[in-house]
């Protein structure tokens, strides 16, 4: 994770809206997939964050730019970097992608917390490999 | 209950797809909350039947008709029926109205299940309830 | 398309509710994109459809049945096939499965209507492609 | 508009996630409601401003904080105040909550623009009501 993660996503029907474009709330959806998977990528899961270490990512804030609209059968690509990393947060910067054009960016800051909702700090095993 | 349950719904763009008109799917949305309501209107609520029955009502099949679209900024009503009650189910229909026009038409059967997903008995309030 | 198209989803939270599982409308939202990547299978897409024929493919009902609740990070397959081919129209059936298991099964009515919602023909090409 | 604009949302099944909460993207459909109601409460509307005047008012950025967690049945009230009036944008301040307490809050920076996405002048009589 130490390097970018890129994820695809296929506009469909669902995502958009009568103005013909993307819906903006349905960004965050496919911001959401791509962390998703990033976490998924270093060999963890929201699954096993919650089994063995009782541990939730929430995202605490969410900066967005829209740049230009996404359409209907857009192939798009998601572009993840971590951009820092505290104790018991992180920060994501993540680009949406048509080809070369970018279609939004998003800063979305995340923290580890417990069932409770009480920040608590990010796993050892998480922190290795969000740097490596 | 006995009588029909109407509830209001307004059409915003997040229900809307590049069709210009309600995707499909956010029709089973709508119902859905009407059938919450007509639940609360009844002096019940999902969280009462949780907490007090350990029971949750879940969708068992869904037989939806599309007449004619709905678009941005439609005022749409939702009328619902109890068709038929029997011992851990029952059968709502359900009708999507822009005034006199039908925009859909739902055969909704409903199940009454414990916390492992077992069908249970129609708790004896509620089974009055929706009589009365 | 004569043989049965089949297309991976992921469950994402997106697609979960309160209950821990899958809600119930997105399962429409996973079988429409099975069906537009059907139709990307055999050349097509919704919007040569329209550019190239006037023709869109809405759906006019839609009978499904839930078997079992998918549930986060689940991954799921859709198997899609045509059941009945008619001049305007055609039906398909579509199972979701996890493994081997059945999470729900859909009948979807599918018409071919001109941009003012007006039943016309199956194009040629459509219909030579569906049948081979 | 002058004055804070108020708006009451329920939370739905649909709005909700396996978490147990309100999933984070759907607090951005909440406050589009809200918009478009504040834009209603003025006696304007989408459909006007497209159809009599060619323009659109689209989202350019979002910055969002989340502070607390809504949960099902939960009755949330959203804030919607005017920060800024530009010529061709305008920022809206958007705050969430459930009862006293705040369940986000949100700086929306709104833009007019024509049927190309172009930025234009916000139409006069929409500037006077914003104003009032």
């Amino acid at each position: 994770m130490k390097d970018e993660f890129t994820f695809d996503v296929r506009v469909y029907y669902e995502d958009t809206d009568a103005g013909g474009v993307v819906y903006y709330a349905n960004y965050l959806k496919y911001i959401e997939r791509a962390r998703t998977e990033a976490i998924n990528s270093i060999g963890l899961s929201n699954k096993i964050l919650k089994d063995q270490y009782q541990t939730f990512i929430i995202v605490k804030s969410c900066n967005i730019e829209f740049h230009k609209p996404a359409k209907l059968e857009d192939k798009l690509k998601i572009y993840s970097n971590i951009e820092k990393l505290n104790k018991a947060s992180f920060v994501m910067k993540q680009i949406i992608k048509r080809n070369s054009e970018s279609i939004c960016e998003a800063i979305v800051e995340l923290v580890t917390v417990n069932s409770n909702g009480k920040p608590v700090k990010i796993p050892e095993l998480m922190r290795d490999k969000l740097i490596k």
